[in-house]
């Protein structure tokens, strides 16, 4: 029967708007007692005491920000909450809730919102985020997600970018580059099924990679570790853009300038392999990838002791005068300015 | 020269994401003390100290929300803060900040985006809102906008949906119909200048109805006023998808049935004019029409006397047991069952 081959497809039109909210969140559960009204009335009421309030929004574009035929529904939900959480993350807070707003064109059923949601609803349970609101509307062309998330965390434990000294030490978390060569691996996978549709992608070798592109993870952990660790950093960003601009971002607002050590940039081995293969300079594609979703942050050396051997923590570099520059130090020991785009002598 | 009839258009890839945002918001000030880090960190950072925290968000896409042929960017700015703002005075909240995220499609120059940003900038200017944060991405296809707004209250000053208690009165703000009827007002226009581009459209008679429209003001005003009035509403919420749709939800959240008198419904002349000339129903336009921005609330009977003759304020109903449903009573004296989209019997 042909009937049996096709997916389920129920209209959107058939829940209207108010239908839709209450399906799509009906299955969240709020886990934290700031959540004083969630979903359901004009607008979220939240209670953080004496904490102060954290508040950070993302908006992924379909075709700009993801592309449907290698990024699965489920996947994109989770990724796009993950973006969010990095953000409040790295100010050294908890985060705690989310609005999500999708706009959504007549190309996709309820199933496919489902399959979104159940993405969503995966990370909020991971993460234990409440979802407290948002909008679901029509879109004319494609999917789009809106998402801000709400953290807390102490005043005094807040993290600026604008704070770090000179002579602290640079630490970046997990290692670098492998969301943006999942990506690359993806996309040639892409062009090889739109030759050949009956084509089999092996990703068994990239599959490191695939999963830091489709499947990232907040570093909540971390946040939890420098805690225990008795560290306060003393300036934080998430690496979303790449190491390089992070790096420069830390560095302009701080008014300081730094030595990051080629060497010392973590790579998994998928990654060094990868760029072998696909011919490309590994530092370059640590330093300018993105979407790797780690942490880099700055810490007084006197906290060295504390983090030293931690496999999740490296240091990579080392803050200085501003007058100093902002500098790659190579390999070979040749010293570069570093530029947003990775580095200047490869422009 | 050709030159000088060209507006100045720059394009947006020439300033670069940050380079955008750092521009659009570099006139915005930090009205309040709760701001502790607004625009320029991976998120804001809020201190509300013992206050709750509202937040709500809304999703505004051209061509389903909007029409730039008659919506200047400008007022599309001031009218997507003000959708925000209204829901959190619908939570007799104070609002304080807003994020604002935008996606654009290349055929927007920067000088739309600053024309947009005015009204931004007004509207957080006339209402003492900070904006603390944001994201600026390109679009597929058109304009869209992403607005999250955030306020506060003390905890025992929070007015919800489902709160309504038998025998309250049902109160409403300011008029209604007349943002829809300027709707119908300007599609006629844009429909009149499509044919003959050179007509001038004569608006005189329809002022109220396309300010209605294009410039909504949120009732911060009705906040204060009933602060200073000693009443504290028992249940309320803004009517944006019109009057009927917005009774009811307050009807079924608080478990109980409402009176609604055609006769109270406040309509402006222009209304009752335009009505007239368009051949509707002004009590279906009141009932249906939707973007008003005002606020309906229900107060416990001996609160009447303390609003009593206030021009901001009318009195359209009463709250009922649930047994009794949620009815318009005609001007006839007939009672009909109320829909979403209006009443029952003219579906």
């Amino acid at each position: 029967m042909i009937e049996d081959k096709n997916q389920a497809r129920t209209s959107l039109a058939e829940l209207g708007e108010f239908g839709l909210i209450k399906h799509l969140t009906q299955n969240f559960k709020i886990a934290h007692s700031t959540t004083i009204k969630g979903v359901g009335d004009d607008a979220a009421v939240l209670d953080f005491k004496n904490k102060q309030v954290i508040v950070t929004t993302d908006l992924l574009i379909e075709g700009v920000h993801f592309d449907l035929s290698y990024m699965p529904l489920k996947h994109l939900g989770y990724k796009a909450v993950m973006a969010n959480l990095s953000d409040v993350y790295a100010m050294n807070g908890m985060a705690s809730q989310i609005t999500v707003s999708i706009a959504v064109s007549n190309r996709f059923p309820l199933e496919a919102i489902e399959e979104l949601y159940e993405g969503i609803h995966l990370a909020c349970k991971n993460y234990a985020i409440d979802l407290v609101g948002g909008d679901t509307t029509s879109s004319v062309t494609g999917l789009l997600i809106s998402i801000t998330a709400i953290g807390e965390a102490k005043a005094e434990d807040v993290v600026y970018r604008n704070t770090a000294k000179t002579n602290d030490l640079l630490v970046v978390t997990g290692d670098l580059g492998a969301a943006y060569l999942g990506l690359q691996v993806l996309e040639r996978e892409k062009q090889v099924f739109e030759v050949n549709p009956n084509s089999q992608p092996d990703l068994t070798n990239y599959s490191y990679l695939v999963e830091r592109q489709l499947k990232p993870e907040a570093r909540k952990d971390i946040i939890k570790l420098l805690k225990d660790l008795d560290v306060k950093p003393t300036a934080m960003i998430d690496i979303s853009d790449g190491l390089s601009s992070e790096i420069l971002h830390i560095c302009e607002q701080s008014n300081v300038g730094c030595n990051l050590y080629e060497e010392k940039i973590p790579l998994d081995p998928q990654v060094i392999a990868t760029c072998e293969e696909f011919d490309l300079n590994s530092t370059t594609i640590a330093l300018s990838g993105g979407e790797d979703y780690e942490l880099l942050f700055t810490i007084s050396q006197e906290d060295f002791p504390k983090i030293k051997a931690n496999p999740h923590l490296t240091v990579i570099g080392h803050i200085t005068d501003k007058s100093h520059g902002a500098n790659l130090v190579t390999r070979a020991g040749q010293q570069i300015e570093l530029t947003a785009q990775g580095w200047n002598s490869i422009k």
